[in-house]
């Protein structure tokens, strides 16, 4: 199940190679079974938790595969990047671990406790526009005039395959996988998993899930073409984010690997939050809640069916957390 | 490094034992570096993620030794136990998933969170009382009458060694372990953890944290004997809970094998709790939190020093965790 562009074949097998290249600076994180899913439910519901990354968030996977695939040369000139925040944190992250410069454009709208974390490691910080359009505008600037090499947040096949590895892990962990929830926004993470778990079986579900503010790939996907849609405020604002009018890979995985896609409302994504909390104590962003917002309130899971759901990451205010916890969340019996 | 006792001597091959006993219900937890910690300190801190385990707690691990180190008899006749709450769950959750009849005595101190989630492994749960003293004495009772197997908490060979293979896992993943810090209560887990550590490397330095309130180790070290305290409410009330005034193996083992023992106060275990949500994104309990206390507040760690501190469980009432989020969190920005 190879996905096949002009200039490039993806495969498996880039997928394996990216774990060679990742796994001293990446986690393999811990598949854990959820009582609570599966109980109300009747599938077998097991969540990945890439919250569990050093950096908060699966997205340090894409950014050291594409890293670690430059040359020395390209690595003295330093890196640059926009992002939402998580994909900024990422390659902030492994250019401070491995020593290379690093500028992160990024938008008003990103949430000021991820510009702070981006600090810590040292990256210089640009914050642009409104949008991570205008913010990726900037970062091509900086590519022609200083030569730095742009670290794409999904449009990119070392960034996808290295995402990928999160589905080998999966079906390491439980081989007798038929379904899979991942959240959807440039693609790159449901590309890589699909692409990892299709090549294994085919017959693997894969489902997209986005969140109904600003759902740009599901939009683009009717669409038959990548659109540009103006950015909402939402609480799964690591959704974030265009998917590039030029999309070269993603656009055409998605369509060619989802099976299903599913849009879920701020209050469901707000609940899954809450749910989160009382079940498994786990701070998960938003994102990662829309997850558990499509299996509680769109019936996509089938009783006997082995699930697993992708908990992006945990990079979400407190604030944010403890407002929805005090409107959602029974806190005295769970 | 063995400790031998009137009818027994522990080892390290129990330890190895148990792990190949209880390796199909425990999870081998992940140990995950603290940026936070080691910034602050200069040391190379890293968590080991016990809430992670099933039932949210490392309680599991010496439950799930012992009951499978029972017969066929006494499996069918079932067990019983008194605890204040975590090692209730544990019990009622491998005795769930062996198919074994259980029945969990706990006091009326216990939080209301603990108790519906002990019966959702389908245990009988019986409330006796105000301390774990009273709930222990209902549990003998139990066993005369009706042929039950206690499962003690902590003073039992089996549940020291279950206990015990979390310190053969962090040394496998962290070599250059230096120092290890533990919360102390009946030191069931203190025991095991270091006589698996300290029988690799006898200098590697075994640190038990307890609360002020109700510290019945620290105080019955103090006075060459096991102690009967009053208890009092406390936020790490998983530490609740006397040593037994016959105690037979922790009180000996965590004389012989722990080097300091430090005790914090109710403000620095909320602060503990608060630093481990603006700083990991993780909910922990009071027991957990009082090791984040000791390294903030006591200084026990030295810059240079390879340190491992256990994160023993999650269970806590999420209306305590607001309350402290509220009262000592910086919400907007870490």
């Amino acid at each position: 199940m190879p996905a096949t562009f002009a200039h490039k074949t993806l495969s498996i097998r880039d997928i394996y190679e990216a774990r060679t290249r990742i796994n001293r600076i990446v986690r393999r994180t811990p598949l854990v079974f959820s009582h609570a899913l599966s109980a109300d439910t009747g599938a077998s519901i097991h969540l990945k938790l890439e919250n569990l990354q050093d950096i908060g968030a699966f997205k340090v996977r894409g950014a050291a595969n594409k890293i670690l695939s430059l040359t020395v040369e390209e690595r003295q000139r330093g890196v640059t990047t926009f992002s939402t925040g998580n994909h900024g944190l990422a390659v902030a992250f492994v250019a401070n671990t491995l020593g290379i410069p690093a500028a992160i454009c990024i938008s008003n709208r990103v949430p000021k406790a991820k510009v702070e974390r981006i600090r810590r490691y040292h990256a210089r910080v640009e914050i642009i526009g409104q949008s991570q359009d205008e913010a990726s505008d900037h970062c091509r600037k900086l590519q022609s005039e200083q030569g730095l090499t742009i670290i794409d947040p999904f449009d990119d096949p070392h960034v996808i395959s290295g995402q990928g590895t999160i589905g080998l892990e999966i079906i390491e962990d439980l081989p007798r996988l038929d379904k899979i929830i991942i959240p959807l926004s440039g693609g790159g993470l449901l590309s890589g998993i699909a692409l990892a778990v299709k090549s294994i079986d085919p017959k693997i579900k894969v489902i997209g899930v986005s969140m109904k503010k600003a759902a740009v790939m599901y939009e683009s996907l009717k669409a038959g073409k990548p659109l540009l849609l103006p950015e909402e405020d939402t609480l799964a604002d690591s959704l974030l984010g265009g998917i590039g009018l030029e999309n070269q890979y993603t656009f055409q995985m998605t369509k060619q690997l989802m099976d299903e896609v599913y849009l879920v409302s701020e209050e469901e994504i707000a609940k899954g939050m809450a749910y989160m909390l009382e079940n498994h104590r786990m701070i998960v962003e938003g994102a990662a809640a829309t997850c558990i917002a499509a299996i509680r309130e769109h019936g996509i899971v089938q009783p006997g069916e082995h699930v697993a759901c992708i908990m992006s990451g945990c990079n979400v205010d407190l604030s944010l957390v403890m407002e929805i916890a005090e409107k959602y969340a029974n806190q005295q019996t769970s």
